[in-house]
Order: structure tokens, then C-alpha cells, then sequence
């Protein structure tokens, strides 16, 4: 029985796990370094460290920014535009003689959600992940919307207001324009009974609601399943998106898919690790 | 030998085409009636006229509303609402002892032109009618876009700007907002240089391109296909709606999917006859 490793690697930190007979053995974090050479090392050395001496099977890589599905290479990483244009799972295969994969990090999301989290027997699920920017995925008939150059999914970037989009309106951006710190900061504030913070999630809920209420008339989904730092503060949230999903979907209300928080633990590391899987 | 009816049935009128050995043999228009009993004598009388002595194979039926997929019932026909709770083909069905199948005008729409017209050979392809309401469908991976309750591809139902809907923003009802007659005239009026009704062109075009932008950042097409009456005045917006497409996709330009504009004759109708054909 072979290991796997999984890695989620994000614009500031990178998570490691390894996998074997069904159960994560070990899982290790780093901070994402600012470099192409001190990030191909840094990586190299958490799978060193994660494998030790064993034999591993494979390696998959969940990785934010869009991928070349075909060729695996990262063709657009904002946060981390050093990456730009690499063939990582083509590295590290060579590197560890390993099988390598990649994928998008919102897909990886998912595909953790649906083989060991919320989504496990759904077949049309739309994932969002609310954090520095917003990532979506969706699952139709149990395969991934991928579209034409693989770009599909990416329902951050569906206007929604005045010229702005999900990412514009409900990821980190907002809180830049309030000028009360980062989303956890505002989230504690809102906790503590601040007014304007409160004020704040409302907002952002509301057009979050606007957007699902978008995704539900387009995908009529069985699932929304919801991730990234700002999820954790769906109880600030969550209430007035709900009172707009059901003013603007099509569908009755009994008929509404349940909106559900993300509570896997390395969900991106997972659904890495599940691109070794038969489906 | 065997024949195919097909009938395309909107608010306004009825079309109905007779199909043999891949020709439109015969077609017939009649006004759409009133009433549930009125309706289906005329449906019964315009099948009747078209077969008169024939043998036929079956009946497609294309019909404007929600249908439900499994049962063949119309759900909600907003503008035909002495329809609801019919089960068409069924009835249909009995009458003329053949097998009748029923699809939502807008998926036929995107069937005909699969079949028969400009998406030919196309797997990935979104479909927008804009008219009395605005239809949307999508084929993804050669497969029509549904959901969980047969209500996905509701892409008229898109919240767009200010609590709109691109149903609010770019059919027949932003002409009554400006009381300067329906699509058709404010059309003539622009052509004839009426700047008020050029404005009106511009602004649906603005906001149909915010549109067509998030469906190609949702879905990566390979096409997009408008139909329905108020594309016909795409020369007044389709300039417009591309500017806005070019800045809000993620995808580079040389990438974008073309836009066409349906000119296939009898869309709606074709695509209830290819109901009947092997996929």
C-alpha cells in the first residue's frame, strides 16, 4: 500500500499532507515563499520532510490561479505570479519520480468536499470560496464545469452590482475599502456588538445572496457548500443572504438546495490527494 | 418513411412544422388562443392540417415556460398561464396515438441550432433568447444543462445591477420603462436616427455584454448563440454589449467565444423534431 502526498498551496501559506490506507498520516504548513527558486526548494523539502523514507505513489497539488488542465501549467497565479508559467506537477514528478497532478484550488476545494466532506453523494454541487479573492467550482453530473480552455467555473467574476463583481463585492477587497483591518478583525469587531462592522457582513451577505440566488436559477444545484476565511463568519452573514436567495431564485423555497459552511479539515490537501482516486 | 410534427408554442403565436426525411415538408402559423380549451383545440386542428393524411412517427413540442422534465408537465408558463398543471404531451399523446415529448422553448432553441444551425459540431454552447422575457440555455459537453429539479439554465433570472435581473434589464421591458412602443418600433426609430431610442439600444447592450461576460467566465463556451425578437436589433447593441464582454472576462480576448446571432428559420420547432433523433 503506497502513500500519497497532497498539497494546498495558497498565496500565503502552503499545507502539506500524506496519505495512506484512507487516513492522513501526517500534515505539515509552511509560509509561501516570495521566490520561483525559494518556493521550488521550500516545496521540495515539505515533501522530503512529509515522506521521509517511504515510497510514495503520487503527489497532487492543489494550487490557486487558473491551470492548464492538459499541460498542467499555471498559467495565471495573482498572488503568486512568480509561478506564472511553470509546469509544477511536471517538476516534482521529475524531481520525486512520481506521478504529479494539479489542479485549481476551488476545484481541489470541492473534490474534497464531494470524496470526504459535505458534498460526498452529490451530484451537482456549486462550491465559493470566500477569502482573498473568491473561487468557484461547480459539479455537474459528478464532472467538473471546466469548459472550453478550462477556464470554466470561475463565478468570482460574475457581476453582480454596478459594475462589480463577486470578488469585488464579498472577498477581502470590502474590507480594505472600510479601512477596520482584514476580515478576522471585522468579524471580532461585529462579534463584540460594533455597529459598523456588523453593518459591514450585512452588506456583504446581501450581495453574496444576490449571487447565489444567481448560481441557483443557473445550476439548480443540489448543494452550495461555502469555504475560505470569511465563511467563518457565516453568523454574521449568512441570515441576509438567505432573505435574498429567496426573493430573487426561481424555484419555490422547499424546493432550495441547503447552503452549507465548509468544515473539512485540508480540504484543498484532500481533494489533491483524491485526483489518485477511480471515480 | 414516418413523419415528425414539431411545434414551437410562444405567447403570441404557434408554429408548427411538418418534418420528413430531413426537410421541412410543410409549416403553419396560428395565433395563440386564450383559454385552455380553445388552446387545445387549435393545437389539435394545427397537427391535424399539417399531417392531414400522414402517418406520423411523434410529436416535439417546444413550449415557453417551466416544464417538468420526468412528468412532461408545465410547471409555470408565465405568459400562458391557462397551461399550468398540463400535461401536454400527454394529452397530445393519446389524441393522435403517438409518442409526444416536450422540452422549454429556449433549450429547443439551443437544440435547433445544435442540430440544424450555427452550434453545429459544438459541445459547449450558451443560448440566450431575448424577447417578452429572456430565455437562457447551455450545453455542456453535448449534454443540456438542467439541475436537480429540471429548472437549471436560468440565465434570464441573473442578477445583474441594482437588484435587476438581465430579464429586467434587456427584454420587452425596458421598452415600456421609456413609453416609446415596443422592441420593434424603438428599433425603427433608432435606424431612422432617433437618438433617445439609439440610447436605449446602447444601454440594453451594455448591460446584455456585463451578462454575456459572467457566462463566459461561468461556463468557457465555445459559442454563444441570441435568438428571439429583440436580437434582431443586434447591429444598435451587440457593439456595445462586446466592450463591456472585453473588460470583464478573464479570459484573453484572442480567447473569447464568438457571438452569433440565430438565423435559422423555425429554431424552436427544429428542435422539437430533434427530440426524435439518435444523439
Amino acid at each position: 500500500m503506497n502513500s500519497i502526498i497532497g498539497l494546498d498551496i495558497g498565496g500565503t501559506k502552503i499545507e502539506g499532507i500524506l496519505w495512506r490506507g484512507g487516513k492522513i498520516l501526517d500534515s505539515k504548513k509552511i509560509k509561501t515563499p516570495k521566490s520561483r527558486k525559494q518556493f521550488l526548494k521550500a516545496v521540495a523539502q515539505l515533501i522530503q520532510d512529509l515522506k521521509s523514507s517511504r515510497r510514495i505513489q503520487g503527489i497532487g497539488i492543489s494550487c490557486a490561479g487558473a491551470i492548464e488542465k492538459k499541460t498542467g501549467k499555471i498559467i495565471n497565479s495573482p498572488n503568486m505570479k512568480f509561478l506564472n508559467g511553470l509546469r509544477l506537477s511536471n517538476a516534482l514528478s521529475k524531481k520525486f519520480r512520481v506521478v504529479a497532478r494539479i489542479e485549481n484550488d476551488t476545484n481541489c476545494f470541492l473534490l474534497g468536499e464531494y470524496y470526504f466532506g459535505a458534498a460526498r453523494g452529490k451530484r451537482n454541487v456549486v462550491a465559493l470560496t470566500l477569502g482573498t479573492g473568491v473561487g468557484g467550482a461547480v459539479l455537474i453530473d459528478g464532472k467538473m464545469l471546466r469548459g472550453r480552455h478550462g477556464s470554466g467555473g470561475e463565478l468570482g467574476h460574475i457581476v453582480i452590482h454596478d459594475r462589480q463583481s463577486l470578488e469585488d463585492l464579498t472577498s477581502s477587497h470590502i474590507f480594505k475599502k472600510y479601512k477596520m483591518g482584514g476580515a478576522l478583525e471585522v468579524q471580532h469587531k461585529a462579534e463584540g456588538g460594533n455597529l459598523k462592522a456588523r453593518q459591514i457582513y450585512r452588506e456583504l451577505g446581501k450581495y453574496l445572496g444576490l449571487e447565489l440566488a444567481s448560481l441557483i436559477n443557473i445550476f439548480d444545484p443540489e448543494l452550495i457548500i461555502l469555504g475560505g476565511g470569511i465563511s467563518r463568519g457565516s453568523h454574521l452573514f449568512l441570515r441576509q443572504a438567505l432573505v435574498e436567495v429567496k426573493k430573487f431564485c426561481m424555484l419555490p423555497s422547499r424546493l432550495l438546495p441547503p447552503i452549507k459552511i465548509s468544515k473539512l479539515k485540508h480540504a484543498g490537501a484532500l481533494g489533491a490527494i483524491s485526483m489518485f482516486m477511480k471515480s
